[in-house]
């Protein structure tokens, strides 16, 4: 690994992210759940399927328009059990606060969870608080971990794409980036510019309903679409094909991204998936993620092909460029 | 709730600590599972038993005597499932690292975890990891969380107690406050002082191995022995007497608390238990235990009345005293 001391690029999801994984966390961890490199690990308990994840979160600010801290804790790790095709039940929530934090800001936040919680149908059954002194924490950290049942007959990893397979995004992307990128810098524009930030556990449960079939689920939070379809693909030992024109960005985000000069490609969503299915089921997967309000925009932006094992982009104008994942650190403290 | 901001008292495991959960957040988070308010909340997922707890780490400094923040969150993670008499089987883990960490110190925890893990047998199978920017968090925190599988016929929780009954402690208390404070102080004993900092679930094993009919387990971590007493006199609306020269206390220990101005009872242990049995079990588990490494020095030292609904302290010269919970912070981010 280069360097000796820990970067902000390390905690961004990009490249350095998984080296510092694979060569600090994995050796030392090793076992089946951990190396599938999932956002979840799929266990056995006694004959039952668990899905298992966890997630801290730092956002910078704790609140932005869409949302705010607490709400995105419960919807991240909710987000994270459905990529697995679980039902998500439980959720614990670990606490670490500044001294001198608003107990006001605080019973917010908790209402937001209390709220996320109920509509993701979730029950928070574990917590703990930690208060640290003035100036060793920035305001609040919430760790949220959670459990959830995932049925025999479902087989979702990051390793299922195939070649020929769709690749389905269910809505616009870089809405949550942009969001908290906003407020962070005080930016107004024209157009209010919200987070996504939503529980998917539903949604993922009606395209279920209509096939079992689904090879993989990632929501493409750090990182960015970008970097999560070229973790799909390393996974799957395959390439993916996506089409520029395809892919839903909101005029005020595209906008937003030229003046800042971003790449929607790299922006972190926080109430997005994406769905790798097999052509046949593509159409029909498709309708029924229109019909969730969190699927309205869905659209099949591409397809997984056999070589080169990239992911590759057909612009706008007609040419193809490979794009790879996240290098640097783009935006610290999005979730 | 007094006062209108986050004080250092309400992550001490205090009064202040308990009121907040009980004021903010029971109200928005309530459900059968939580409101029991054990260290661990006990879960039915598809006719199986499982339990299931988290703890963030926010120890300063992140290594002292016996330990480091790694150790200190697989154990402390794997002790509050063994308290429910749980098998411990998998483990998430959350870092939370100030930029410009020494990747070493880094390699260090990890290798502790490792170590610990093993030694607890559980697999760590989910984790994240978040960079803030220097001055954002003091060097690293860490939230673990856990689950564990809990035989259908043992059934131990904080309000088991009945009057009669024994309360064992599984060794001396206040090694790991005062190893902590003495590291974070700069301080020198003739005797050196090291944390307790174990796994405890092999030693919950052996005493389930006895009898299944234990009623009480917890483990004395913030807020000492004194705080744990209280919170289960008061879940389980009983008294518990306990006689001050039974309680096990190094000398070391004894010396310095009292040239640090602390009392023994309200100092934090991270490789302690206590366990509250049947009279007619308590001889036969006492026994057991002390064919542990971990419970050599365990005793009785005390019992459960029905009143007062207190908890009292025989005192060496023949007095009794009321107990009271921890009121302020005594020694903040112990753990």
């Amino acid at each position: 690994m280069r360097g000796d001391r820990v970067l902000l690029s390390h905690g961004s999801g990009s490249k350095a992210s998984h080296e510092l994984v694979a060569e600090l966390f994995l050796p030392a961890f090793s076992n089946p759940y951990l190396d599938q490199l999932n956002d979840q690990a799929v266990l056995e308990a006694d004959g039952l399927r668990l899905a298992y994840t966890t997630d801290s979160y730092v956002v910078d600010p704790i609140f932005f328009p869409g949302g705010d801290i607490g709400k995105l804790a419960v919807c991240g790790t909710v987000n994270d059990l459905a990529m697995s095709g679980a039902t998500p039940l439980y959720l614990s929530a670990g606490f670490i606060i500044e001294e001198g934090f608003p107990i006001d800001k605080l019973r917010t936040v908790i209402g937001s969870m209390k709220q996320a919680a109920e509509e993701a149908n979730v029950k928070i059954v574990a917590g703990d608080t930690k208060v640290v002194g003035k100036g060793n924490a920035d305001e609040l950290f919430i760790n949220t971990s959670g459990i959830g049942i995932i049925s025999k007959d479902i087989d979702i990893s990051g390793s299922g794409a195939k070649a020929g397979d769709k690749v389905i995004i269910s809505g616009s992307i870089g809405d949550h980036g942009i969001a908290v990128l906003s407020r962070r810098e005080g930016l107004e524009f024209d157009v209010p510019i919200v987070s996504d930030c939503a529980p998917l556990n539903a949604l993922v449960a009606d395209m279920l309903s209509v096939t079992r079939n689904i090879h993989c689920l990632r929501d493409p939070t750090r990182g960015g679409l970008a970097t999560i379809l070229n973790e799909l693909a390393s996974q799957s030992n395959a390439g993916i094909l996506i089409e520029e024109t395809k892919i839903p960005v909101k005029d005020a985000i595209k906008g937003a991204c030229e003046l800042l000069g971003y790449d929607p490609l790299y922006v972190a969503n926080e109430g997005k998936l994406v769905a790798i299915v097999p052509a046949e089921d593509a159409s029909q997967v498709l309708a029924k993620m229109r019909e969730n309000k969190y699927g309205r925009d869905a659209e099949i932006i591409g397809e997984v092909i056999a070589e080169p094992r990239r992911v590759l982009l057909k612009t706008a104008i007609g040419g193809t460029r490979i794009v790879d994942m996240l290098a640097g650190e783009l935006l610290p403290r999005i979730c």
